[in-house]
């Protein structure tokens, strides 16, 4: 029998591409969608493209049937209590916000600045970037899907963080991402005629995906600064780190870290963020500047993707036991 | 067992998306692929999107083995002597090109300026608009899959006209579309930097499309006008004809004749082609204006979708007496 | 001395690019700016690419000071009564607004859904479609500058409707703008995520450049269709009209009409929006299709340039005695 | 009387941009335009969008007049026998080029990979950043324009490296820029269907800007990653540098050296490209991320702008004593 699923915040961007990853999924069936403002609407009236015969309910974690499994697609802070609220009740949750990625509820304070109503519950909740936790994503009851960023850069710098063959002080990650990063959210600067053509730093030393990155790095600190590029969809973090044992050391640790992952390749050529559209693969390249003795390593990837619905697809996909790529095969959209 | 496939002319973007579909296809494995300039090169070192171990093999259609499906994705003119090859050895051919769509032969000389090499054979090929074929195309061994303003403007159109609720002359059909409808072709009108924010009107009066929206809609004339807009995929008609009995007529005959069809949508709303992104599905808008007493219908497709590789798979998967929908279904990538 | 003059709506997108023609303009000087949601701040926080030193004043046509000429950019309803008030104290007034370009108070009733404020006084002003009107313009107190589609239709059509070369029944009209057309909006349908890398029409049977166009072509009725085009500014009309003597007539009353004029070139080739990128100039291009007996004529012109604040520019070195093209050359910024 | 100039090398994006900032200037005229491949054909059949009466010349120095001023556009190694030529008649030359920017010939055997053909003219050249350069420049015979990344890099960098207020070693620049930058060159990478909504990394670890950089921020090594962003036109740099004395004492550094300057401006928020485009002004923004001591300076500017053509025209004036903002003044082309 099929797994019965449901889609907390179904009206935003990363709400519709769980659908479209989900419509054609095998395993899993969406029976309940919500949409808070658009409690009551047609899903197919937000999002016209999607024609599923489901109607928005409106956000109350206590009317959502008990399903096999629940995708949180909700702004930061609104989530905790619902995805709290359903597995308490034995619905697994896999929550695409912040709410349950940091360990360390004092960061909550520092970089999202509230209080995290559930501290002691941080502990039991699994950090969802597959291919650095995928057997304590297994079978659990609690996922917290990591930020678009945050997986690339992680997915760049950890197998080499963790040979050794980058040193772990100094890092600089250099990032730039399509402008669905931001949602579907109204306000000026994210009117097409603002970022056509146009392209900028914003959130300079204070993005939120900074202690996701740090805390899977084994605590380390790094400089992170991320850019808009004038395309609905795609991200690319180009990573910069000192080398211990040269170059050829980098690539073998990402190739060895890699090595038949379904999901994650490293290339022989620099990647495109095109080459991942509508995907859940990461596309990392390898290069360095010899004078200067660093490692320069880029991730591309879909950020509604790997970035966050493919990814959340893919723990899904493990929490209930299936294979972790039902649903997420096939190439890019490309051209 | 799977059905075996081969795609001649695998370099180009048609090609591309026809491995997109048919990679994680469960029923059709492509086993051969062609790319003449490129032969001998692993696939995906020309789509490095695309990692599949297939080696480009060159274009002689004696080497091609007996598989039981080709598709052919080459230049007007190019595919003719190999799609009878092909087809003379019982391989079921797709031939996304126009050598095979027009019935009549001395059309050729007047729109393609060639004299067509095999007119006689012209009559033994469906013209490969599904949904107005689809009785001829179930088992056919040679399908001529539509040009891709061809199938937004017959779909848009046929119903009304046959159903005759708007005059057949007089009928103007503006079109849109991205580049890639333009090919992966090397011409500096097609680099990013001259398109990037630029609309404009080309093969005004004499597109070579119109022979065959012209054929499907029962030999009348109509003008068409293309226009090239700065996206990769994506293609909109405008079609303009005098109505017999009011919009709402129009609108019928329509519905009608998409009921139950499952790539063919007709919308309240205006279809915008972001909402067929990477699909093959066509949207279809109904308005009018009341004034001057004309039908106001638009199409909106993917010119890569059901405008070349989507609607060839959906002919083979008939031809192949598979499920008319297998490798094709699932939502557009929006945003 | 220099001409003193006030934009009134400078917040705007068509406030900003009156500023970019006028802060290098040698002998008109901006020295007040309105914007009624922004009042009291600097224009620059507003337009961080204006570094002027103006301070943006509340809309409150009584404290505007008595200069030589207001510009007015405001939404349409808006512009009436501060018109209005400043022509009455003798300020030179172009409104970019919709208030006083129809002669047919009626007209706005039907196209506008509102009773105009003061139908008596609609006569009283010039249509500033500058090659049509320039005598009226020159010198006169107040002009309603043309909408951006009406411009580009108008002076595609009306040398040949005007010389009989083409019938003035049956006219279609398909229009296509970049989204600044919209202006600075806050609406989701807006967001570059939902409008990258997409097409669609809207307003299909009913936009209210209607009324103006169909006024300046004499009174005739025609079908008028715009859509949207993914990139900031542009605007292609591509008109439709049955010949009467051929399109070397055509393209003769065309050229006739357009010798001499600074700002209008019938081109040889068929024009790109991107051609005219922030320029006033509109280019035109002239074809057939032999078959159907149809002149296509199409229009490019940036909608912010001569589709309003280039031709509010041009019209106001009229009315204030200047070279008609001060402030005004120059090639357009391509690629 | 005005002052009289050739392009050599006007068939390309930095040519046309010489022509859009010089056919509206006051004081220097165009008569002679040269294009090797399209000798002999008007200039507006290769670049519509100019009328200017002008046809190409061949490229052959020995024909080109007599003039104040020439200005080459060419590839690189092309033109150093050429401006030698017109330098040693008396022409002035501002080379757009690399050929004279590096004043140690044996950085162009290793980042360019030819021998330096005249070694010894290298030191009677002046690096062509204005604002650093400035009092050398005027007046002065020949004159190396920079690159495009070089100049928004330097801008952005040189300031705070001369105070010691970051320190000089470890420098990081991460780059990106639309994609005019590659020039009008054919290739499929720079297609608008391979580009279109895509951004990636290229040149990694030896982009050939990097030299000039080092050259003009004393001799120092730095780490430069280029990147291709979806745009025709745009560069931003965004430059990691430890910091000796906090942010502020970055920020004030900057000021002080940019006080006055007509076309560098130290902004209170990010820049983004768009702010810059169709000018001459360079916009800079300054952030830090003060857990790890680092500065993070942007600059964006137009690539065609104050990153060729723009800046290359206030060299001119320069060396032709006139006013230094004489034909470049004017806001960016914004939205």
């Amino acid at each position: 029998m099929t797994k019965q699923a449901a889609i907390l915040g179904a009206s935003g961007y990363a709400g519709a591409e769980l659908l479209r990853y989900l419509v054609p999924h095998p395993e899993i069936d969406v029976v309940w969608v919500t949409g808070n403002r658009n409690a009551g609407r047609a899903l197919d009236e937000v999002h016209p493209h999607l024609e599923t015969g489901l109607v928005l309910q409106s956000l109350d974690a206590d009317t959502v049937p008990d399903l096999d499994v629940a995708f949180l697609a909700l702004p930061h802070g609104a989530g905790a209590a619902a995805s709290k609220t359903l597995a308490d009740r034995g619905v697994k949750v896999v929550d695409l916000g912040p709410d349950w990625r940091l360990h360390d509820a004092a960061a909550y304070d520092e970089w999202y600045g509230f209080a995290h109503a559930y501290p002691d519950d941080l502990a039991s909740w699994v950090f969802g970037l597959t291919e650095l936790h995928r057997e304590e994503i297994a079978g659990a009851p609690k996922v917290a899907n990591p930020g678009c960023y945050s997986t690339a850069a992680i997915l760049a710098l950890a197998p080499a963080v963790r040979a050794g063959v980058v040193e772990a002080q100094g890092i600089v990650i250099d990032a730039a991402s399509g402008i669905s990063g931001a949602g579907r959210k109204l306000a000026e600067r994210y009117l097409f005629s603002e970022l056509e053509a146009s392209y900028s730093a914003y959130g300079v030393g204070k993005h939120r995906h900074v202690p996701e990155i740090e805390q899977e790095l084994g605590g380390i600190t790094v400089t992170f600064t991320p850019h808009l590029v004038p395309m609905a969809r795609g991200l690319l973090v180009t990573c910069y780190a000192r080398m211990t044992d040269g170059v050829d050391a980098v690539r073998e640790s990402l190739e060895t870290a890699y090595k038949g992952e379904p999901f994650v390749r490293v290339m022989s050529t620099q990647p495109a963020t095109k080459q991942t559209s509508g995907t859940n693969t990461a596309l990392i390249g390898v290069g360095s500047d010899e004078r200067t003795g660093l490692a320069i390593i880029t991730c591309a990837l879909d950020n509604l993707g790997k970035g966050a619905a493919g990814q959340a697809v893919q723990n899904a996909n493990l929490m209930l036991d299936l294979d972790e790529t039902l649903g997420l095969r096939g190439p890019a959209v490309y051209p």
